[in-house]
């Protein structure tokens, strides 16, 4: 309930059970009801995700959740040498251009199973992570791609005009989010950002380094454990 | 090679098995080089569906295949007794308005991973075989739908606008398709329409009659074998 008494408006949160997703979910969670999605890629730090994800949801309280198993990007977007239904010319195998790591259009897929599952749920919103900083060039996290894609589920959907995209830290850097994340009282012991499955995080991989300087910038200890500390002073 | 010596350029087919997406194939294959995506929805048919891809792929010679299992739909549009991750309230549960067959925003999902193919493979096309009459009013079968698609496509890829919806069957009737194979000399002896997943043709479920009905009207004969023909001439 809101002070008006009325109920709130289910909200749908892509919680990929890392920072940013976790973010979004604090924002979220001042104005609606969040309803949680986690897509399922495989990945060897799922289970750590996967973990993040259900003790956020115990967290906020959040009842409505949906885990999609989203292993069909990877044949979409993977070798030969994985997808024995595909046959690709060797001029693209051989191409730069498209890394086997890389799935074009992947958040747009992201985003169809979220507007399907907003459909089916009611909910009015759906909030993604999305921060253009970390998108590397790549087409699909660029505010104009968001836009576009309203206009698609404004013409494909029952429900038409009346799902929006929220995309409440596209503009902030990682200390930005980590201050954000503060205020709003998000949990972010209950986030993972390290590429290595491990118990505790690395400490010394990209994505963990990228975290301990948000952190350092922001001038906020990281509540979640370590195996080493990767020397933030160098970045701040 | 067309006349002019050039290499064709490759398009995407959504190549389910069935009459409209063989036509519309048949038209792809005047212009460009046909690359075959097929999505397994785990439907009680697909092994028949399955069986015609195959032949209407070596029919005209396709090299580049690509079958996706999107079983992952009816998790999203599925009810809580078939997805455990899922919990709807009990008022959406009861909804008429969302049966649990029908999955919101489907041809989006389709789209989005014909697109990322078309992508991975250098395609410029995405031929669909959409026809407006059987949309029982779904909003994502509609023109609209496929041009604002077609402006996703455009920002969030990194081939930008270069690929392109085509949905040359969208306007006809199911008799229009049956002419328009037959002038393209489309096999329509390897497509496959009816519900049930018998060895021949039921020849009385809604698809068959459908079917059935578009022969007559189109003055031709179904080269596919029925148990037992409908009654057409009640339609002609």
């Amino acid at each position: 309930m809101n002070k008006t008494g009325k109920k709130k408006d289910t909200a749908v949160i892509l919680l990929s059970g890392g920072m940013d997703s976790a973010a979004a979910l604090g924002v979220l969670a001042q104005k609606y009801k969040p309803a949680a999605l986690h897509l399922n890629y495989g990945q060897r730090t799922e289970a750590k995700e996967l973990d993040c994800f259900a003790r956020l949801c115990d967290h906020y309280g959040i009842e409505q959740r949906l885990i999609v198993d989203v292993s069909y990007l990877e044949q979409i977007g993977g070798s030969s040498l994985t997808d024995r239904n595909m046959i690709v010319p060797k001029a693209n195998l051989d191409s730069k251009e498209v890394p086997n790591t890389y799935v074009p259009f992947r958040n747009a897929h992201i985003l169809c199973i979220a507007t399907s599952w907003a459909e089916v749920i009611g909910a009015k919103k759906i909030f993604i992570g999305a921060v253009s900083e970390d998108s590397s060039g790549y087409p699909d996290t660029r505010p104009e791609f968001y836009e576009a894609f309203e206009k698609v589920i404004k013409t494909g959907t029952r429900a038409g005009g009346s799902i929006k995209i929220e995309t409440p830290v596209i503009d902030l850097s990682k200390a930005e989010i980590v201050k954000l994340g503060l205020e709003l009282k998000v949990p972010f012991k209950y986030t993972w950002s390290c590429y290595v499955g491990n118990e505790k995080a690395c400490g010394v991989c990209d994505s963990c380094a990228l975290r301990l300087r948000g952190f350092a910038k922001a001038g906020a200890k990281d509540p979640i454990e370590y195996e080493q500390v990767f020397k933030t002073e160098i970045f701040v």
